[in-house]
């Protein structure tokens, strides 16, 4: 019997758990990021809540496994974030291994969102799946029987970034027209903010929602305002699947893979966008190429890339040979 | 020592080769297909032009491996063209194992074509490649690790049929927008053909190209065209460019792999073609997500998927066991 540290480090969201050999997960300690704490808070905060776990743990912790938000090095185990400062090509493997004595594999949260899926969740023994987290910004990650493949430059699966539209946006990325700035709960919100400004009329439902706040409209409140009825939010909501669904049926095209899985904040919103975007793949696609990868939603909510560290801690852990019980 | 056969069936045409244990090319026999003598007729030309070629064999024949150009039921090993009558559900492997004696492999012409410029090719020893086929339809393959990803309906890397654009005309495949319908070279060529009915007057090149005739203006001569400066097939082509450029930049993003490779009929227009492509997908792609996906063209020329059907053919050998030199 042995136990495996995980650590999902997000945006706004940090959180530490411990799991036994089976992947179960024992007990979670969390808290919100501060950006202006940057790299050394962030740090602190990991060492002293390991720390605290370890001292909990009934057996031998024997490795940790990391979600990164954010572009990660996989070959060199090193974070790549452009955007916050302290990070760029920092060896997060090696601090953790150092700090804690333990050996840590990292892998972006994208990636670790699909292996969580797949080890603990919705697409638990498929051979091939897909998966897709919708939150502030968007990634994906691609598993084929139960390896995430990384590609070239450990940029596999950032569907993000792909080119659905010449009329976009300027993204994040500092591309034009990429899924992300349509589909992400950034966008989502935006467009919703940008109704209320113009039409403030039609938006009593979803500024109620916020608070009566235009500034605090987010896309959780456009998705409950649309499953209530209210037109502008379906609006968006519809726009949305549109373009998600032709992002999906691309994934069905270059991959078929036996699931594609939705996770994140956006997907919470459930049958609301679920049923759009399945009926923007039934509206494009053809009867002569029929598919039947299945659209899920994640099984492990929140959870889905901290379940990832947790397997690729397992990973490492059944690498180092046989444990004594 | 030993040698393997390999058979290419396509829509226009068809070859059937004798290959030494190392893949090496040793004699092809081919012909026309002729699409009005449907099923019979062609399993009639196979079956003759293989018994030519293990008569000349100087080594045992150990097994046979087929690049068929339509959609392949991998795991059944069997045919599912539903656009020439008598192939639908066609056991072909098996008719190949009854009447030639020989353990036989099927797979489509995309995949068949990744595996050959894997194996022989363009990408040799990549641990990862999408090959695209750009002929009268377009499709694709992806190999991992030295494997073909067929996905769990046998189609991924249909590429030709993801959704690009919501004004697109509808596709051989009976949906609207496919890539297909803006980059086949039946695409290519109609483009020509409209542009030269309307403006006869700017058409002279690709006219004189086509011996005179409008509907006989093809892909290859608005190529060449473009290649030879004339502005209308200049903009016929930097159009294909847009599109296809757009789809790679998307292969990229999914899937980061080492290589991507066009093959098919269009891709010999060469850099006339390439340089735009490559143009649009700086265009598109932004400096924080650089990538190191090299873009291709086949080595093989229109032999990739042959090369593909030999690979298949000493796949089968290597499987069955050692073999007396």
């Amino acid at each position: 019997m042995h136990n495996v540290l995980a650590m999902d480090i997000g945006g706004s969201h940090f959180r530490v758990g411990l799991f036994d050999h089976e992947g179960r997960r024992l007990e979670v300690l969390e808290g919100d990021t501060s950006l202006s704490g940057g790299r050394d808070w962030m740090l602190d905060q990991l060492r002293e809540l390991s720390r605290e776990l370890l001292k909990r743990a009934d057996y031998p912790v024997k490795a940790c496994g990391i979600s990164f938000g954010g572009p990660v090095d996989f070959k060199r185990q090193q974070v790549r974030s452009l955007h916050v400062s302290g990070w760029e090509n920092f060896a997060l493997a090696q601090w953790v291994e150092k700090t804690l004595s333990l050996p840590c594999r990292v892998d972006n949260d994208a990636n670790a969102g699909a292996l969580g899926e797949y080890r603990f969740g919705a697409g638990r023994g498929s051979p091939s799946l897909f998966y897709i987290t919708l939150s502030t910004g968007i990634g994906g990650g691609f598993i084929l029987e139960g390896r995430v493949h990384h590609g070239r430059d450990s940029l596999a699966g950032e569907i993000g970034h792909i080119p659905v539209s010449d009329s976009g946006v300027v993204c994040a990325c500092g591309a034009r027209g990429c899924l992300e700035t349509f589909c992400s709960g950034t966008a989502i919100a935006l467009r919703g903010r940008e109704w209320v400004s113009r039409r403030p009329e039609s938006a009593a439902h979803v500024l109620e929602l916020s608070g009566g706040k235009i500034e605090s409209i987010s896309a959780q409140a456009v998705a409950e305002a649309a499953a209530a009825g209210d037109s502008m939010a379906v609006g968006i909501i519809q726009e949305t699947a549109h373009w998600l669904g032709r992002a999906l049926l691309t994934v069905v095209r270059i991959l078929n893979p036996d699931k594609i899985i939705l996770g994140g904040g956006v997907a919470l919103a459930g049958t609301v966008l679920l049923e759009p975007v399945r009926q923007t793949m039934r509206d494009l696609a053809s009867s002569t190429l029929s598919y039947s990868t299945e659209i899920l939603v994640a099984e492990l909510e929140g959870y889905s890339a901290l379940y990832g560290g947790a397997a690729l801690g397992l990973e490492l852990a059944a690498e180092s040979g046989p444990i004594a019980s």
